[in-house]
């Protein structure tokens, strides 16, 4: 999300290579993320004096989680968008525009999130709960389920995001003690093994043991071992070739509706 | 952190198999990770039912980083050990007794923080905050250095945590702007390679033109590609056979005292 | 190659899963490769039968290398799919029609050999010479480029056939000492990394240290981390869009011409 | 296998870097193997040029197997590693000594085959013949099993040697159609995943379904995914550490026998 706004401020990145000096790069004020190169100071110190300045309106000083958070921040990235002229190159513009809720499960982690920190020892009231987060991914989940729809994961990558959002249903099941069967459809694209252990590599079989996916529907469940730059153009290209635009959810808004109904699952069967 | 609470209330887990019928696990309330098979109902549920517990005391109603958060959770899982005469099995425990400080960079992210957010419907006063270990963890490495002395990273796997300890430096020369030349030394475990472009595969050389790694310390840094099952042992190994114990650090006991001198060196630069 | 011939046969094999009990397939009959399903007697063992009564007709009873083996083979490969009615199913068949060479640099290693071994202990008279096909693949190298052409070479996977491909110029500068610079083009498709030390990871800029590769063409090298089963469709969609069908070249019939060449070059500088 | 004889000819290899320019090291007569360095005239040529001395040796003029290929090259090799006071270096030399048989299964491949294509074309009348591989590594396995005992395989790696060493129980029971049951014991140390369907990373599992790994072994199969520069130090260590010196079989010595064994089992339900 803190690299989005380079694009949303219309600062440059530039292809590069992964067999350089970064010594070098260091010394000439380049910064490296495998094969993009970015100016230290005209990229991201850049990025982050705009974001500070943002970081301190009146809208950011409360707590919040990120949903709310990132829909701010999308709100300044589509503004400017509009005002440097280069539209459509901003995903937290794009989710803004849509009423696309993001969330992250890290929040300290990122150079978003060490502005924050920078900005608390002035004073900044803004305060990320991320138990705000849990609770309302979760109330996404349930929701679909308890309007007779149903709800699937698209995993890119591994990590700490992809429990993130597979851990609702057991935050539906094991802690709010709701009924359940897990998420209806499973697709990863990863470079992640399972015999490692890790929660990257892990399968859709090994999350049907913790009520994460639906038994039943394992034979859809489809892990890919694929880099993500080749296997999310043809997803995209194949979704757009098949299917008409649809009318958007805007998810985002529904929030407070949402965690209201899951609260009032949890409190029929729960005593305060 | 939730998985070691399992050997602190000493609740059994026991040795399995991936190749396994996941459906028939769940039927008969097995949970699966990888090779490691744990009841549902006799170890997840019944070690929540303990933390819900240990979560509503005192100490933990008010906001604190995660480094806080642990050592309270530590002297539960300490206290557990002692009662169930299980010496020397869980980290947070050690961790507690030796004033080693325990971050993590998604605190929302696992069954602790689920049930956190599920105790939050509740009124649970307990509200973590993100910001205060980004600051903490910085304030370590700003210390090693401003004392003398060198700092070092060692990772183990890759993912948000490797960047959030990474992050320290940027944290310190970008953010708060502060004179420093990054990591001493850096050891990395991991399995992921750089050309995905991900986190957990960039190299050493990468967090050079980031200011994460001192350029001149370059070629003592190192990247395993090595399981951490195997590395991990091998290394304490040789730890111990070649050094004697050394005093205790306890650094813990000392996150006050170094944010107070991160904060002072940022205000004699900055106007608040 | 071997199991080409189950599609020019015309045997079939069966879209299976890996997550299967293989004893139960050993007992049933099924043999099983990642996630295809065969018959051990209907396929594996039916098309070993095909294949000795082919082995056995009077062309192949000489010395002879590998691409005129194939060749051979891909004859009654092409007469089988004409027979069965099951056109364009069989690599080798559409090899022999185009006058595709086809090399292995691992002979002995699959079910092809391993009947050529079983029907040598019965007097057959076969005999594969792995120099010729050292020097076949050298010749046709070296006719490139010295017709005023470029070289390249197309990687799929990696392990001794990668060798095989690119030892082609180091057999031309470091073993008949003639001048050369290297290959003017190098793709591969690989999952391999280079940090293992093994072949099939080694990266073009090594090989261009063994004068595999031209190094003023090192920029275009490409060395792509994807499964073949996504990256072969998209080239040969990419080919077939952008260029029409071009001449056969036949690289096949003109063998003896472009190893006289090779001779005639090597015994220029070279005595006996 | 080959540059196995730089030891063996006391020509020095030197520990370099993967990240240096490759065309520099060129320029420099410098050849790379990921992170070791070697001289293209002083090392590579230099043992060329010897090698080739020893090929045009009378014991080489005629037709044979890896096994006695290499078993006369381990005598030059053993010759060297005495007549430069530099013991113990050479893997060759020491399986001539020990009468351990080596096969390779691409023997085309690699700056030995390069040097026996190359000296072919001057009339060099040596003939590698690959079924004679085929049929004595098989001949070793029957011999294990008719002879009351087990057979095991530990594979480093993957690809072609591989299966080279498991296609040997295929070869017993479908080509040769003698009666067997598959391995006794299966260990490999591999970076290699089954998901993409080669040789490689194909399990014990898949091995059991083609008749190569005995079904009722199974739960003594392993595989290791690990650094194979990590694994074989540690078994060393450990087979040093538990167990005494055992008498040498010196199989390659009775390669004919075994092989004799086998023809005679054979031809008891065969006819020609």
């Amino acid at each position: 999300m803190y690299h989005d706004l380079h694009f949303a401020f219309n600062f440059p990145l530039f292809v590069g290579s992964p067999a350089v000096d970064d010594a070098d790069l260091r010394k000439n004020d380049v910064v490296r993320i495998y094969d993009i190169f970015l100016g230290y100071t005209d990229c991201l110190c850049a990025t982050d004096k705009i974001l500070r300045q943002i970081l301190i309106q009146p809208e950011f000083q409360k707590e919040m989680g990120t949903a709310e958070f990132y829909y701010h921040l999308g709100k300044y990235a589509a503004e400017w968008e509009e005002k440097t002229g280069n539209k459509d190159v901003s995903v937290l513009a794009a989710a803004y525009r849509c009423g696309v809720p993001v969330h992250t499960s890290s929040p300290g982690d990122s150079t978003i999130g060490m502005n924050i920190a920078g900005l608390e020892i002035k004073g900044l009231k803004l305060r990320i709960n991320p138990s705000i987060d849990v609770n309302e991914t979760t109330s996404y989940v349930l929701y679909a389920k308890r309007s007779g729809g149903e709800s699937g994961v698209l995993l890119i990558g591994g990590g700490s995001p992809k429990n993130f959002m597979l851990q609702t249903e057991p935050q539906i099941q094991e802690i709010l003690m709701l009924r359940d069967v897990g998420q209806d459809y499973f697709i990863q694209i990863t470079d992640a093994r399972p015999d490692t252990g890790g929660l990257s590599g892990a399968t859709p079989h090994e999350a049907v043991s913790w009520g994460k996916v639906d038994p039943t529907r394992l034979p859809d469940a489809i892990v890919c071992y694929l880099d993500v730059t080749v296997a999310l153009p043809l997803l995209t290209h194949y979704a757009l070739a098949r299917h008409k635009p649809r009318p958007l959810r805007r998810l985002y808004d529904r929030r407070p509706e949402l965690l209201e109904r899951l609260k009032k699952e949890f409190f029929r069967h729960t005593r305060i």
